[in-house]
């Protein structure tokens, strides 16, 4: 979709023509893809706010540029950002501005001592501001993620039972999600179980599951390069009455934070809609971390949703909605879709991109 | 194995105390695994020169940093970073080395502004070069890496025929590395088939194999974090004279570089070990990478084996040998092992950790 690519380097060229510079210098990967198309794990773009872009790589993906970015300037080069500058100063160009929340300080004295380089001057977010709105071509891809990791966790759940792993059960759903046509799962699934399902990250080990646990499975897959997030909470066998406790509180706190993730809404509140029960019910200490986050081209973007964070949300937002509640030493509940913001249909309205039941399941 | 991680952290003091610094603050994700074990998407190390270490992480691996590097005082907040530099302000640190090469410059802004901050200097790659010289468990767990992929290449190897795709092989080949024990693939694997041969890392597609085809097949299995990495090119039906030349002509550079890799050795010697002959048969210009890199907790790492680097291989350093030759529109070969250089049986040995044959396999 070149076209698409064109019409964000000139919303990128506008915010970057507002910052009061000539061009601004890409370096971060995923900024590059969203820019271009191209996918390396090497590559920068110099964006002049008035004439043509110019992609740089190394020779390892040059024909991979070539078929992806056909309308670019090309430069093959070992020193891409160096190369780049250069050419900037070259072509007359003043003031370059830079990402300096990639940029790393050793990159930054580099570019600063190239002969004739530009002045550089911080650009701060502006293209991850741009790719917080997606695209409908986005959230296409980003649909198909989602609707892959539900099918594979329905194809997958017959596998939990008492004596699996956590490790066992993880491999078995991510070969599900690869099954359904996933490009790779989205990050590495996590599979915590009966006092693991404290932990929010818990890397799955090789505890067998046992009857009484709760089983936390945090899952996605990646298709197109838009990653999915979901998570799920069940039971094996008949829960005790702590755990249908639990589980019944983030369920009715993630129902109130789907709720207020509307158009309009600063994400302050969306955090509070689902914290403010969770704390009433005397839980606030056992949820720590924020209540969601963007998805795309990175599992975790712009924006955060979460306590204290600033932003409102608009129209074509993707987004998670993951509260918990964790109980050191006994387990734990958290339950996680992934949604877009919709303001076409009238406030209220989001779509639900990923779709396996929030009834907790007892297996 | 917190034994292993005190004497890693008492080298990485005895070089932070040679920088003429009071403590050094550890970003680098990678960097903090390998001196406590904790494996985070979020995680800082103050590393003081005298005293003990303050590893700080947020709350979602508030238990895990508990479980894996129990020996350790434990900051959790919600910015690492700052919170690091504000104890060391607090604790007297007057210098404080920081990674240049990882911190950005939003990240080093924010820093100096901390009140009562050490004043902050480069400390340059000082892990990442004690990371090179790997220790025997380090190298059992790359050994088990390196055997899960030639095991799982040698499983997948009869899926290769007319018809099945690029992506649909990868699958494939990735599914047996799991099944096989991997947690992980250690990269995205490269499947690239006739003319995409000749696009060193190409993204594998729908293209269906064709008789005819050379496929290049680049695979690596993670397993306990470390990285193994191996290319073969297979040939599809009975191959054609030019096939046949450039498989021999890399595999001559590539039995080349590895007899070069030996202990005492510059990289820049290894690397023209294999690259003189393929510029003697006129193939210069078609083999345009490095020759090789170290693999660890990375799949790429120091040392860099490629023209006009600099630095000499040592005992325990792993590192690939992956010559290739690339033809544009035509195809390509690639052929790489991943190794660990011995001093230990004296001058020129070295122990192979991929064993897949190098004989040019006709499917």
């Amino acid at each position: 979709m070149p076209e698409a690519h064109a019409a964000r380097r000139a919303r990128a060229q506008e915010r970057t023509s507002a910052l009061g510079a000539d061009a601004a210098l890409i370096t971060s990967l995923v900024n590059v893809r969203y820019l271009t198309g191209l996918a390396s794990s090497n590559a920068a773009l110099l964006l002049p706010v008035r004439g043509p872009a110019v992609l740089a790589t190394d020779s390892r993906y040059e024909q991979t540029a070539r078929r992806e970015a056909p309308e670019l300037e090309l430069i093959v080069d070992r020193f891409i950002e160096p190369a780049l500058t250069r050419l900037a100063g070259a072509r007359g160009l003043r003031v370059m501005a830079f990402e300096e929340h990639v940029m790393t300080v050793e990159q930054h004295q580099e570019l600063t001592a190239v002969d004739g380089a530009p002045s550089l001057v911080a650009s701060g977010r502006i293209v991850e501001e741009l790719r917080m709105v997606k695209d409908e071509a986005e959230i296409g891809l980003l649909a198909r993620a989602c609707a892959i990791t539900s099918e594979a966790f329905s194809a997958a759940l017959p596998g939990i039972g008492p004596g699996r792993t956590e490790r066992g059960f993880a491999v078995l759903l991510e070969r599900a999600m690869i099954d359904l046509g996933a490009e790779a799962p989205a990050f590495d699934t996590i599979v915590a179980s009966g006092p693991n399902g404290a932990i929010p990250h818990h890397v799955p080990g090789d505890r067998p599951f046992a009857a009484g646990d709760l089983i936390t499975i945090d899952c996605g897959a990646r298709y197109g390069g838009y990653h999915a997030d979901m998570t799920r909470t069940v039971a094996l066998g008949e829960p005790a009455a702590w755990q249908r406790d639990i589980y019944e509180l983030v369920a009715q706190a993630q129902r109130a934070g789907i709720e207020a993730a509307t158009a309009g809404t600063d994400v302050s509140a969306v955090d509070a809609a689902a914290r403010d029960l969770i704390a009433a019910a005397g839980h606030g200490g056992h949820f720590r971390h924020g209540l969601g986050h963007g998805v795309g081209l990175e599992v975790h973007e712009a924006p955060t949703i979460g306590y204290g964070r600033t932003g409102t949300l608009i129209n074509r937002v993707p987004v998670t909605v993951e509260p918990g509640v964790y109980l050191p030493g006994r387990g734990g509940v958290r339950i996680e879709d992934t949604l877009v913001v919709r303001a076409d249909a009238g406030a209220g309205s989001r779509e639900m991109l990923t779709t396996t039941t929030r009834e907790l399941l007892v297996l």
